[in-house]
């Protein structure tokens, strides 16, 4: 089986975590902007359209790149052995570049700084736990997904992003593409860049251990086969 | 046809429940947090994440365990001999650990106290006959789409708890297990331990008439086509 | 092809009616309780749950009875002859049964008077025109989508209801039985019984159009074929 | 292939305008009128019933017509050389006729004055830069979904609209038939007339930005091959 071209690639994860940012920074500008004050309705209307890219993107984009969008995804691939190491690096590349880029197409819709640093304190132990969480459960979905029905899985993280924006309390960046991407925008979904370091070391943390768990899961059962085996004999 | 390890399809359980009852919880205590008193948008925030994750939960995990999560459901199996009553027992165990360990760390990420007793009174004819219809039409729900279109469970149980939180007047636990971990928390989603006994009661009642009917509904009609095949003749 | 006995197709038929009551209803009565006077927010928990049961109910009945759980869709495939008048009949007696039975049943979960007089008035052009044009499109997307995608009916269906919901200024009763169900109910969702005999005329009127305009789009172009034929010559 | 009679193609393509128009500015004008002030949640309430709509009427009319409902999108299969330049010229005609009469109808249900101008401002860099990327986006969807898998085309275009309405400055119109046909309604979302031809001349440009993308994403890589071609002797 033949891949496209790097180039083209690069191109689709470029692309791909633009629009992901721009939407989840501009959907957080435009949802805060009209929800006078309410934070539960800004957040949904933060969720909604994160969860909505996000199954288009995957749908789109995965016969091309494999629309990672996520550098703690391209590693865990890259691990796999389903992607070289130096395609990998080129990954992580265009995704930071393309989720700074879509921070800034967000900043220029919105007639806002183009530029800006993040002020939001996103610390603690329990925003900690809740990356590691948010991020272990992201890749496991794709990985157990894949498996199980490879045609759900844009429609499987979709939905996991719609329940992670709620049931973690950091809000489940689980992208360290996304969150460095975040740091630069001072609106509704920003992270102060002080914070950004432990968010992608727990991300990576929780996306590692997602892989093992997920490899042991759908192992063959060597062992069991074998003993059913003799016990059919 | 052989069935994943024992081990493995327990694992599949218990991180399946605890993913639901991290994100029932969790999603209610974020949700409660910031809808500013209005326990509509509130109980919104609690609904999406919950119907989002139950479709990915089940997707993943079904070739793996099932994807019961649910005791009554697990019940329902094992009385259609599609489970060895011992397995049966043995996800029960572990969906209620699972649920436990889900809420716990719910109340880790939002740094709540670790274990809590709810004091939230969830009792009255009324959520009563709700658990029974609850857990009636999830029970039916699974067994009509598993024959009509097995793809579609997924789907369809967490469309069908988007609903329920909604058209039942107890918000739909509809889950023994999911019953027994909402009493140790003290947040949106809890209810008092004492209430607890009767809901899971109700809800067995509720899937065992689900079996009732799914089963008649189901079956061949001898008798109709005996009587078109003399017509026939 | 045979069709399951026509006592099953009427519990298909009933149980359906009476769930997608029970959530019209029930939802209604929650969401008006909880949204604190907001409109909207009661709109949208009323959607919500509407949307996604029909879409659960069609998807797991489909295969015993179609599915209608609307003697306006009931009429139509009548008119088509996929269904003896007699079956349409017993069809549309369980539906309004049904109907009123899920009504009661959400009375009884919500703990208000079992039998009610609705006293919402919805009468005037404007509602009678929503409600000719809703059904309009009901019946035009499932005919239409019966062609174009059978397997997406069901979805099809909970999204048009979804929207219909908001774009209808009668938020989309669409169905007879569901119309003479909500008239028992003086809650959120009712309609004063007075207004209900021109609903169902106009609902039939609209039903009738679909059937006529989706008929002519499906219908083969002989005459075009015709003359392309005798340009290939 | 034969494609159904023009004829049909474009009353296709009318009714589904018709219908995409009469969603966005009825549940406009629902939305606003409970939503008590508070703007998100009207557009909660317009963002919904709109990204629903679309996936119905693309599900269902695709085998039709292709469901365009957009000049800028039948550009673009008029220069793929996928739709004779001539139905092209009738399409975008009905389109504009067919989105027109969807607005009435609106107004019609709603009871307001049938034919209104809007004088809701929408100007300035921000919004003209929000249709490019809106519209680019939009055409880059269909492309790429179309190659990616053809049957997700309807769920990719409802879900990027839903993400669209909230992560552009202008609420995405990215269709100059919708641009139009909202300029006759003073409602929730109307867009003055005097600003609706930049908003129509940014649309075409990121539509035909969107073709070129997509047409070297999915392009063969020819020297690629070649090279590996050579390679592998």
């Amino acid at each position: 089986m033949t891949m496209p071209a790097l180039s083209k690639r690069c191109a689709a994860e470029a692309i791909g975590t633009a629009f992901l940012l721009a939407t989840v920074v501009g959907s957080g500008i435009m949802a805060e902007r009209l929800a006078d004050g309410n934070v539960a309705l800004a957040l949904l209307g933060n969720t909604l359209p994160t969860g909505a890219i996000l199954v288009v993107l995957i749908t789109m984009l995965a016969p091309v790149s494999g629309a990672h969008f996520n550098p703690a995804v391209t590693l865990v691939f890259v691990m796999k052995r389903s992607l070289p190491a130096m395609d990998g690096a080129w990954y992580v590349g265009v995704q930071i570049a393309g989720g700074i880029l879509g921070v800034v197409a967000a900043h220029v819709m919105f007639e806002v700084s183009v530029m800006q640093t993040s002020s939001t304190v996103r610390t603690g132990m329990g925003q900690w736990v809740a990356e590691a969480i948010a991020t272990f459960g992201l890749v496991f979905v794709i990985l157990m997904t894949l498996r199980a029905r490879e045609q759900a899985v844009a429609m499987a993280v979709g939905l996991y992003i719609t329940a992670a924006y709620w049931f973690t309390a950091s809000t489940s960046f689980a992208n360290p593409a996304v969150t460095i991407a975040r740091s630069v925008t001072d609106t509704f979904s920003g992270i102060r860049p002080l914070d950004m370091p432990i968010f992608v070391l727990v991300q990576i943390m929780g996306a590692l251990a997602a892989l093992a768990v997920a490899t042991w899961l759908l192992s063959d059962d060597v062992s069991v086969a074998a003993a059913e085996s003799r016990a059919a004999e």
